[in-house]
């Protein structure tokens, strides 16, 4: 941490020294791209991304191409990368067939998903969260006996688009059952980026009572631009993992025309100014970011990297 | 204050009660439009914001219709909006012609300017900053001995697009020279937007040194994604006063496509979220917001007023 921060912001809790993102541009931001995107464009991307110094890499996702077709190359992307030494390559797996795509493709970490409403449960996949979860026992029993990573991701933490406020008890609830599956990392899911400073700071506290919170991570949307808030307040409490999306790629989809996933580049240019070390060269990511976005033929989300790379220019 | 907000937070540094939000769409925003807004959309614009319970409306700018030919219907703008009791309209007034303007128009509020930034002054107006700021000892004079508010803008108080780093002396030597003129309130301006919440932090409280805090406002820039976090670090060294921009109004000169001022809808989202009162109805705000951009013909530049009015569709 910068030496020169002021002695309000070290009165008002540490920020950590050093922070881990998780950059999922390659699977959530692109899962919400409408059109396909070519294989080789996927793993140019994840080739540019782990030469940045990133150390986490959310892959593919091996779900049933019928639900999500753009994910449909996952093996093809695992097996085209380069693999870099140190970095872990993620994936998402939903049952013991994806879990075989993931062992086969040599997939670092295995993703399983819940969501904290049971509103969303229900509606997304017709049954409770508690049964929801339950049925990831066994791909997690089965990355545990391979000696895998395993992450559990719980969306809708701060706000559901069905039930409106999520109970915290519900938030906690979801933490212990992954927890008790042997995750190594929880995610946080702000899926829908409603949730704000004060709330996530309180959130993140209680997580952190069930859960240590060095293994604990943010997922935040920008959906309603709170999202670099939302990251400094969970730092102010402790919290030292955060995902992101290289351009801000991913959109929302239940708000048409509303951004997604906060963007790498406004993290680690937020990072970078308060003197937190993520060891991620921002000029990589920002060459990625505008790799990505000419490639896809759209805007870059990202308004750091925006700004930054018309200043280069 | 929110009494559910977490103890951490309350640790951190208490959270301002209540904030003031100054609305400079119509002037900092609108001044940024390449093609003219005819005077009637500025005057319903500024009708609408004015119903929302905001209280001080940055209205117009008396400078040279040669240098600013977008704010050269102001007289008209002032002489044509409905003025609602308890509401602040504020015009910038560079010199005593634009005094003249301002007096005849009944601006309740003057604002004079200068920069932190040597290199910025040299370039923009060809003399000293201590120099730009004796110029204006006439115009608070007179603004004094008329018994209207003074307010005194620093540009660039977190980097400049010249010179980059701003030396905090600078900063604290400008509002020194504000607070000498007999300035009611003093904004610190991040005129490009690179300022961070660390820093943001540091110039505020050393700000609050020199000139008392509640009378201090931040006036930040969205152009990196940091204008949010710096208003959530301000706040939790006691600034309560911040300028925003109703749907983001307002570009960047200094990086072409970049965003410019903070959006009031995210703003409000913010403080809303967190129990902070303003006052301000988001709703009116949206639709003002809403109408602007139709307008101007533009997408609505707020993050949050894009989702919400989404939502709402």
């Amino acid at each position: 941490m910068d030496e020169n921060l002021m002695p309000a912001l070290r009165r008002a809790g540490s920020l950590p020294d050093r922070v881990k993102i998780v950059e999922v541009g390659p699977r959530d931001g692109l899962q919400a791209e409408k059109a396909e995107v070519p294989t080789d464009i996927k793993v140019e991307l994840v080739n540019r991304l782990s030469s940045s110094g990133l150390s986490n890499i959310e892959t593919a996702s091996f779900v049933s191409p019928k639900w999500v077709p753009q994910m449909a190359d996952g093996r093809r992307v695992m097996a085209d990368i380069d693999r870099r030494e140190g970095v872990v390559y993620s994936a998402l797996v939903p049952n013991l067939r994806g879990f075989e795509s993931a062992m086969e493709s040599e997939v670092d970490e295995v993703v399983i998903f819940g969501a904290a409403s049971e509103a969303f449960s229900q509606r997304n996949i017709n049954c409770s969260l508690a049964e929801a979860i339950d049925r990831f026992a066994v791909v997690a029993q089965a990355a545990k006996d391979a000696g895998m990573r395993l992450r559990g991701s719980i969306s809708c933490c701060f706000g559901c688009p069905y039930q409106g406020a999520v109970p915290l008890e519900s938030v906690l609830d979801v933490v212990r059952r992954f927890s008790d599956l042997g995750c190594d990392e929880i995610d946080l899911a702000d899926t829908i980026g409603v949730g704000t400073a004060g709330q996530v700071a309180r959130v993140v506290e209680a997580a952190a009572k069930r859960f240590p919170i060095g293994q604990l991570s943010g997922h935040f949307h920008d959906t309603y631009g709170q999202a670099l808030a939302n990251i400094f307040a969970a730092m102010q409490v402790g919290m030292n993992i955060f995902h992101s999306s290289v351009a801000g790629l991913g959109g929302c989809p239940y708000a048409k025309g509303a951004t997604g996933n906060v963007a790498t580049e406004d993290v680690l240019y937020l990072l970078n100014g308060l003197g937190v070390q993520s060891g991620v060269d921002i000029d990589v990511i920002l060459n990625a970011g505008d790799f990505i976005s000419r490639a896809l033929g759209k805007p870059n989300g990202s308004r750091a990297g925006r700004a930054l790379l018309a200043r280069a220019a």
